[in-house]
This record gives C-alpha cells, sequence and structure tokens, in this order.
C-alpha cells in the first residue's frame, strides 16, 4: 500500500486553494503564472501527481497508445506516425513509442510496454507471434498491426491496404502500355505485404497469358534495392532484361531509379518503366515523378484509431481485419506526363 | 489516498508464487507461458501496475521523455526522432511523443505534458516562453531545445549545430566556384537557426566584398519555398538572376530544384548552384545530388541524450548550451561529382 499525496496536500503547502490546484493540471483553465509556480513547486516537494496518473489509478487508463515502429526510413512511416498521434491526440492520447531494433525479439519489447501499462499498442509492419498475441489478450490491452495482415480469426486485429488488388493495378498499367518483359522487385519475403502484392501482380500478369520475366528481391532496404537492380539490370543486352518493373515500394523504387539511370546509364521510362508502392510524398518530386500505388494513410489511420479506442473502451469489441481500397497514381516514370 | 494492488495481491489470486509475478514482469526473467498468461489475467482484475507505473509512485521517475516534434515531413526530424528514442531506450527511457499543430499555443501543449508527468522535455525546433520556462523550472522538469538555440543564461538547456560557422560555409563554397551573384531562400524569419545561418552566411560574402544579390523567404514550408524559388528565378534575363543560391534547409532545397528544373527550365549546376542544409538522407539520392552543410544528428542526439539523463538524475546539474560542428559536403548540385 503505497501513500498518494492528494491535491488537498499540495494546496496546503503551496498555500493556495484546492481550486487553485486543480485548474492550474485543467488544460485552458485560467490561473495567474505566480499561482501554477506555486502549485507545480509544491507538487514536485510532494511527489504529486496530477490528473492523468490519479486518472490511471482511478480508471486503469493511461491515455497512452504504445506505437512499435522500426522502419523510419521509409518515408511512409514518419507520415504514418504523424497523422496517426495528431489523430489520437485529438481524443486525449499520447504515443509512447518503441522503436524496434530489425532483429529484436517482441517478446521482450513487449514486456516493457506491458510495464509502461499502455492502454493499447500499434504494431507498424510487424507481425506477432501466437504466444504473444495469447499474453497481451490475458492482459486485456488490444493490440493492433498495422500494415501486415494477421492471421484469420486471430485475437488481434489489422489495418491494411488491399495490397493484392494493389499488385493487380500495377501489372494492369505496364500491360496496358504494352510491355512484354515484366521484372519483379521484392520486399521483404515472410511480409504480408509482399505476398500480397506480389500475388495479385502474377495473378493479373496469368489473367493475360504473361508471366513475370526476371524476380530479385530487395528486402525493403534501400540498399537492397540497389543490389536487386543491378542484379535484374545489369545485362548489356536489352532484350535480356525488363522493359519494366513493379517494385514492391517506394522507398526500394527510388533507390532502383538512382541505379537505373545513375550507375547504368538507362533512361527512365524510355529504357525501363517503373511503378512503385505507398505514393509516398517524395514520388511527386521532380527528381523521380514515380507511378505508385497508394495507400490511403488518412483513411488506414482513421480505422486503426476508431477500432483502437472502441476496443480501449469495450473489451467486448471484437478483432477486425481491415482492406482498405488502393488507387494507381500514374507519373512520368510510366510515360505519363504530368 | 487511494489503495494500490500490490504483487502479493496477484500471486493470490493467479495461484503462483510472488516471486513468479515478479519475473513476469522483469524483462528477460524466465517464465512459463501459462504462468505468465495467469499473472496477467490476475493483474488485469485488480488493476495491478506493475514495475513501471509502481516505480513512478516510488522514486517519482516515469521513465518516460516528451519530445515535441511539429515538422516530420522535414526529412531531418524522422531520423532524430529514430536515433534518440534509440539512445533513450538503451538507458531504459522511452519517448512519449507529442506532434504539436503549426500554431498550437504551447502553453496549453505544456499541460498536457505535465499531466503525464514526464521525466523531462525535448522540444524539436521550438522555442519555450520565458513564462513556461519558469513553470516547467518550477515543476523540476528538465527542458531542453533541439536545433534552437536560448537566450543566454536561460534555466532551458539547447543542442544545436554551429549554424553561423554553416553559414559562412556555404558562402566560401559558393564564392570560390567563382559567383557573383549568390541568393539566399530564408527559412522562418522568427527561428535561430535561420538567424544564424544567414548572419554567418552575410558575414562571410561581407569578408570578401559582397552582398547578397536577392533574398526570398520560404518558411522552412515545401509551399514556402517553391514560390520563393519562383520569386527568385522567374526572369527571363539571366544577368536579373542569381547564378547560386544558399537555401536554409535541404527539405527546401529540394523544392527550389525541382521548380528551377521543372518548371523554369534551368539546369542545376550549370544555370544556377544550389547548397542546401542539414545532409538529410534524401540530399545524396541521384535525382538531387545535392550540396549541404552537415548537421552531425547523431552527436547532436548523444549530447541531448547524456545532458537530459544527467539533469533528470540530478537538479543540480546546470542547463548548458550546446553548438556542435558542423561541414560541408559537396555534391552534383554545386558541380561537384561524385
Amino acid at each position: 500500500m503505497v501513500r498518494v499525496a492528494t491535491s488537498v496536500d499540495v494546496a496546503k503547502l503551496a498555500g493556495v486553494s484546492q481550486s487553485a490546484v486543480s485548474r492550474t493540471y485543467t488544460p485552458g483553465a485560467s490561473v495567474a503564472e505566480a499561482t501554477r509556480i506555486k502549485v507545480m513547486d509544491a507538487s514536485r516537494k510532494l511527489g504529486y501527481r496530477p490528473n492523468a496518473i490519479a486518472r490511471t489509478l482511478i480508471t486503469r487508463k493511461s491515455r497512452m497508445i504504445a506505437v512499435v515502429a522500426s522502419y523510419l526510413d521509409n518515408q511512409f512511416y514518419p507520415v504514418v506516425i504523424e497523422k496517426l498521434s495528431k489523430r489520437l491526440q485529438s481524443d486525449g492520447y499520447h504515443v509512447l513509442l518503441f522503436i524496434a531494433e530489425a532483429n529484436q525479439e517482441s517478446d521482450e519489447l513487449l514486456m516493457q510496454l506491458m510495464q509502461y501499462h499502455v492502454d493499447g499498442i500499434v504494431l507498424l509492419s510487424a507481425t506477432l507471434s501466437s504466444g504473444l498475441a495469447k499474453v497481451c489478450a490475458a492482459s486485456g490491452v488490444p493490440v493492433l498491426m498495422f500494415n501486415r495482415v494477421a492471421q484469420a480469426g486471430g485475437t488481434v486485429s489489422s489495418v491494411a491496404c488491399d495490397n493484392e488488388a494493389g499488385g493487380r493495378m500495377a501489372a494492369r498499367a505496364l500491360l496496358e502500355a504494352g510491355h512484354m518483359r515484366i521484372g519483379y522487385i521484392a520486399g521483404l519475403e515472410d511480409s504480408s505485404t509482399n505476398r500480397d502484392r506480389e500475388a495479385g501482380f502474377n495473378a493479373e500478369l496469368a489473367a493475360h497469358g504473361h508471366r513475370v520475366f526476371t524476380r530479385t528481391v530487395g528486402h525493403y532496404s534501400f540498399e537492397g534495392a540497389q543490389v536487386a537492380a543491378r542484379l535484374m539490370f545489369g545485362r548489356a543486352d536489352a532484350t535480356q532484361r525488363p522493359s519494366a518493373v513493379f517494385v514492391a515500394n517506394d522507398y526500394m523504387a527510388i533507390a532502383v531509379m538512382d541505379v537505373l539511370r545513375g550507375e547504368l546509364g538507362l533512361r527512365v521510362p524510355q529504357d525501363v518503366a517503373v511503378i512503385g508502392f505507398d505514393n509516398v510524398p517524395q514520388a511527386a518530386w521532380g527528381g523521380y515523378s514515380l507511378t505508385s500505388i497508394e495507400q490511403d494513410a488518412q483513411a488506414m489511420i482513421e480505422a486503426t484509431a476508431k477500432l483502437m479506442l472502441a476496443q480501449i473502451n469495450d473489451e467486448a469489441v471484437a478483432a477486425q481485419h481491415m482492406n482498405l481500397p488502393v488507387r494507381l497514381v500514374e507519373r512520368g516514370s510510366t510515360g505519363k506526363t504530368v
């Protein structure tokens, strides 16, 4: 049993009214600066916790949602973190950020999260083992996977875009432009995004009597994409390399364009047409003008926030698996003038 | 007075030993999954707070550091947030993220921060009024301004790079390349970074008997930089526009290059040489090959983490104002081949 200082104790030590203490800790409430300083000084001496912590003890809510991220160099994620933070702030929640190392055990990270008593957990492009999913369920903390798809029927929600439809769109755009030799540069082989984008892409090629010309793997990294591009396009004989390539995300597609133009002296789109995925802000930059499959980040975030807050406020709300629509944004890298 | 459930209560309800409860909440400790699930289930039912919250009550430390950011579209900040998060995590602290609206009252935001009882506050490119600085001082929560400079003698620490030296370097590089008509595209007029970069730039020009040819303002925004570039370079007579421009950060310099090449048909560097500031990852991309003044983000973060943790652990550690070195990274946008 721990004795916690109350606002009465603080008011007494600060020599102000209890209402002044309350107003000091109410956002937007009016209180003289001198009063506020007295209150904060007394609070510090007594170790008084204002509303947020008191609220945690009473309501069991910390008003914090953990966001686990590991790919901030992919420009899609800063956008997501900014939009998601703003959206949750508008409902009085804040984001506690956990940066996972590429190969970090999620088990250890999750135990850290639990220690902070967060109200919910959003995993950006990370998956959860079934054992960990059970631990989360036992703790009553809702978990949501963003941009990854959960196993069907799992207790962990997921919000993603329709990656398979996006892969189909990419194939269709390149086929309609008359390309016969079409390559694919894959992301992480075991990710649901890569699996679904590639499946849609291959299915659409097959539906038109085609198949992928060559395939290399960039592992969703910048350096990996450079290596994959050199492998795919480093042949003198133009008929031995693709005339078009679908790259599993924009971050890699930009690295691929740099290798094509800067190292191999190939023109985009005249020698090689390029399509990416995500439609990050940089895809629209004049230096790339990259055609891309757009994920609707704003809609994905709205869905994430709504589902997460519903699960926090009512444990009976079931896990959901959402696939939001995508669209093709055509630019110069496939020959569309903008 | 609030009654808080203890690990003894949890062990009893879960039907396990107190040591099992403790091990469940100790990162890295061995505990069977079935036991862990029982403990978490009992914890949830009793509203038991494991270590982190208990530690807050006992030590008055929450192990959270608030990071206030508002410019995540400038590629410098995702890098900073990722590196700073990792650095603090290695010392057992986590980042509670607050995204400030461009014109949000910092007063209101700061009261929200205080409610979470964070151990420290890092402001990314934001300044603090002297009134708010006093409130923070009274609360005993150390505050540090990152990439902004505090008033001398202030109680609020600051970690920045030597912006003035960077401005001098930019001027020297352009003068040495023989440019006579050199423009400046400013960031936010009231920011210390813009003030110091411009002061160093102008001082170096003056030291060589020159002065800035034209100056426009981009307000550190992408659209603002586009407008500033059109104003500066939208003249048919080449002698009426600069042959080189120093842009106050890379984020704006990329927008400027897009306007120069995409809208005005000017070549970089043959018609206009461009230098930015920050050396963000995108400056090295082949589509831009942007010469830039590099801020040493890693050194700035190390200094930030060390000072912040020292102040958290010992209230007597005085505020410091650090200016870390910068260096010129030359690339194609000023005619250096790479």
